[in-house]
């Protein structure tokens, strides 16, 4: 049996296997995703992002509990873009996972970056193909809230919950701008909190100003994205919008996250009925293969010129010899017959 | 006398105009900046970023005076990556330059996001190659600190000043950490403030978590500079290190601002010394024809392939009958002679 069949069959041991082949892109990740891309497309993607203090940990933990008693299966994978300048991991200890540990409906994992934010988002988006092949109802993606690595991360979603704590003050608001275009559900954890009625109009009144679609359109800007859509990003009218629930939590409780769970599916049916559902993906794929594209086609070049070419045309362009386009020319008309 | 002729012989006006063909990747781009090129290399690139409501604005406009008076002359760029969310300008009004205006030793110009952050990035590298040429001996690239895009623009800058106004909290300061990584200098404005002594506290103790040179040596993650480099990003040592001065400015008075200009100009002098500029110019080089190359790869590729085919692929994804990967193969074996 290869891997791939392993995984389809229900091993966990074979699932975790072929996960460290994809994060690490070994020699056999595309023969993995390969064989299993036609098994793809079930699960429902649920990003969780938010700063830390948030408690969106604890609102992941809870809202796999409350899935498993609905009766789903659930993978969660927790994203790490390590920060250079803390150097240490932010996520914390997964022993938080305690209470679904021994549960084999439920699929735990962490990832940290390899020094790559861009590569961080790119293996997020293979694991999260291993596990939907694996046959998991919900893929629960939790990031940091801290820039665009975790929007990008969340565009990876079809769900995405943003996390806020109460007491956040005006200046935090336009930093976390960025993180609440993404938001599908808002959510202000640690509800007993007295200043979480405040946050909640707070964020109510930034929703009102917002136009809907707007992030999403701004985000398709691939060249095989305009060449596909004729320039058309075919953003969601205001007639079809979903409208952003801000919804209050206790993660720790428990209290209100089944209600976030409910908004989770009326979220992924309002897609589904919007066609919105269908044009995410469209665009999910267009991104995808756009970025393949280009790494594929600059790697077979790079391996047709020679590495002392690739220094003395630097040390030209630094001295102010070549400019960097003619630089490109000369390159692309010597070793790429497309001229 | 082309406009690249008339650009070095200080016409303001075809100034104007050749930023706005940069700008908008007008026809006649490529062509001025092959031409102006060679004349680059000479200003300092000073990037001044901060949350809105630092006055970080003011803090430009203080600076551009005070080099003024040393007889320095000044381009400011102004960069706005317009929020999606707010959908309006967060730069504000450009009035406040009003003290600096009919001085023809300083040159002001804004730049909006034009529906992709990537492409504002390299817009801004591009307009600031055309000022350099221009022979202005500072250019001030003034940003919104509120995500990567700002991070990615703060990079074209060889010397970096975050702004922090007094009355930061913990969590907020977890949100700017990967806007603290990029800066060289820190200034926390509104000194009158009274909370301003425990903010520079804050970043202080912040800063002595920090290893040095880890901001730069993640960002080199492109594949020519693998090549070029041999994965050895030559980040600087510990003994080499710049310390990140922590000042205070009261930007509305002028106060403290001489003394950041100081340090500008020490930052400039370290940077020469440890090698650290030619480093970061290498880098700087790399990144900019990794990703030109790519784009022009790509775009060759695109002209060959119908548009229909396109669409099929996409849509074959979508139905699971073809992984990414395998589409990608298919296009560059039937459509690059290169495989």
């Amino acid at each position: 049996m290869t891997l791939a069949e392993e995984v389809l069959g229900g091993s966990r041991r074979a699932l975790a296997r072929a996960i460290t082949a994809v994060e690490n892109q070994a020699a056999s990740a595309p023969e993995v995703l390969a064989a299993l891309f036609s098994h793809t497309g079930h699960a429902h993607l649920l990003g969780v992002t938010g700063a830390p203090g948030t408690g969106k940990s604890s609102l992941v933990n809870q809202l796999a509990l409350d899935a498993r008693k609905a009766g789903k299966t659930v993978a969660v994978l927790a994203v790490d873009p390590t920060s250079p300048f803390t150097g240490g991991a932010i996520l914390g200890d997964r022993i938080r996972m305690r209470e679904l540990a021994g549960d084999s409906g439920v699929f735990i994992r962490s990832m940290a970056t390899r020094g790559s934010l861009g590569g961080l988002a790119r293996a997020t988006a293979d694991v999260v193909k291993v596990l939907d092949a694996a046959g998991f109802d919900y893929i629960m993606i939790e990031t940091v809230g801290a820039g665009q690595s975790e929007v990008d991360i969340a565009r990876h979603a079809q769900t995405t919950i943003v996390v806020e704590a109460p007491g956040m003050g005006d200046d935090v608001q336009a930093i976390k701008a960025g993180i609440l275009e993404i938001a599908d559900i808002l959510v202000v954890n640690k509800a007993d909190d007295p200043r979480a009625e405040t946050t909640v109009r707070a964020l109510r009144a930034m929703l009102d100003l917002a136009h809907p679609g707007d992030a999403h359109a701004v985000s398709h800007h691939g060249m095989l994205m305009r060449v596909v859509l004729n320039g058309q990003d075919g953003a969601p009218t205001e007639a079809n919008a979903w409208r952003v629930p801000v919804m209050t939590t206790n993660a720790l409780s428990g209290e209100g996250v089944p209600e976030v769970l409910t908004q989770v599916v009326n979220h992924r049916q309002h897609l589904r009925d919007t066609g919105e559902m269908a044009r995410r993906e469209m665009a999910r794929i267009i991104n995808e293969v756009d970025a393949a594209l280009r790494d594929r086609l600059m790697a077979d070049l790079l391996d047709r010129i020679p590495n002392s070419e690739l220094e003395t045309m630097v040390a030209r362009i630094a001295r102010r010899e070549l400019a960097p386009q003619q630089a490109v020319s000369v390159l692309v008309a010597a070793y790429s017959p497309i001229t």
